[in-house]
């Protein structure tokens, strides 16, 4: 359905599953769980992982916190996207890497929610991509204390419901269970 | 701040303010009274107000919900742009209105918060725009019931917090209240 040209293959992508992004993020074990079955099916079935990594001055590049958890390994093979902004796009690699490789659907994963998670999102479907949110695969941690009036539990809920209307000419924005995904094109 | 060549002005854009889109939604007189004061600031400093009005199979054109609340009246020479899409830059003529005009910077106004309006920031965002919230002139109704699990009052509150937040390179997002709009750049 994606309006881009000659892009009828989807990736994987995963935002952001750093130490310090998900340290204290709601059920963090469970999520990267998801996640790591959703790496796996990708890799069986010879769809793209992409690998998202922010950094900026709260999570410098090297440091600790900005690592990826070790629960989930990159494949030598598999692109690694460097980013200073929410949304994914901007001043990245993320373009070229999914032009390369025929890419018109994003199936995305990661953290935050409110943050990234979401700004991609939008990203994608703007630029003419179809974009799946995948239900149980994203998380974020409790911002009540800065002001956020909902709980994380609300964030994800939330933002799986309307995202599932999501819709532009000729691309779609869905939402579906880690052991609904399919990475055929929709 | 925008990264759209030669834009050095500010738009005032009123979303969705129709008869059914805004009948049952939270605080509808008191954020139309909000919006009612900008577009009359807007004009006494001869920013330019655009008008969005939306139609689909459950809106239809012509009819009576697809009315504009008779509070608030376009004024003959200020543009109105249909759409289709929550997007309203999406196959509209809204990015012309804009560019015809200099305009590098909306200030958003109107509804539905979950859909329309949060489709809109993240959609000018995307295309180079930076992007004012007004943080009590939007509005949604209360969707529980369709499975959206916050209530109103907390889906504004909410998408007034993380759009504060909003950035990309070059232009940024951000949240206001009515009585603190300014329509100069900045």
């Amino acid at each position: 359905m994606t309006t881009l040209d000659n892009r009828p293959h989807t990736a994987l992508l995963v935002i952001d599953v750093q130490n310090d992004v998900v340290g204290a993020a709601h059920n963090r074990d469970g999520v990267i769980a998801n996640i790591s079955t959703l790496v796996d099916k990708a890799r069986g079935e010879g769809v793209p992982v992409v690998w998202i990594q922010h950094s900026d001055e709260g999570l410098p590049e090297g440091s600790e916190g900005w690592q990826y958890v070790p629960e989930l390994r990159r494949g030598e093979d598999e692109p690694l996207v460097a980013k200073h902004y929410g949304d994914s796009f901007e001043e990245t690699m993320l373009e070229s890497v999914l032009s390369e490789r025929g890419v018109g659907r994003i199936v995305v994963t990661g953290a935050q929610t409110d943050a990234c998670v979401r700004a991609t999102l939008h990203g994608a479907l703007v630029r003419g991509y179809d974009a799946t949110l995948v239900a149980d695969a994203h998380t974020t941690e409790d911002l009540r204390q800065w002001g956020i009036p909902v709980s994380p539990e609300q964030v994800i809920a939330h933002t799986n419901a309307y995202w599932s209307e999501a819709k532009a000419p000729g691309r779609t924005g869905d939402t579906v269970a880690t052991a609904e995904v399919s990475f055929r094109a929709t």
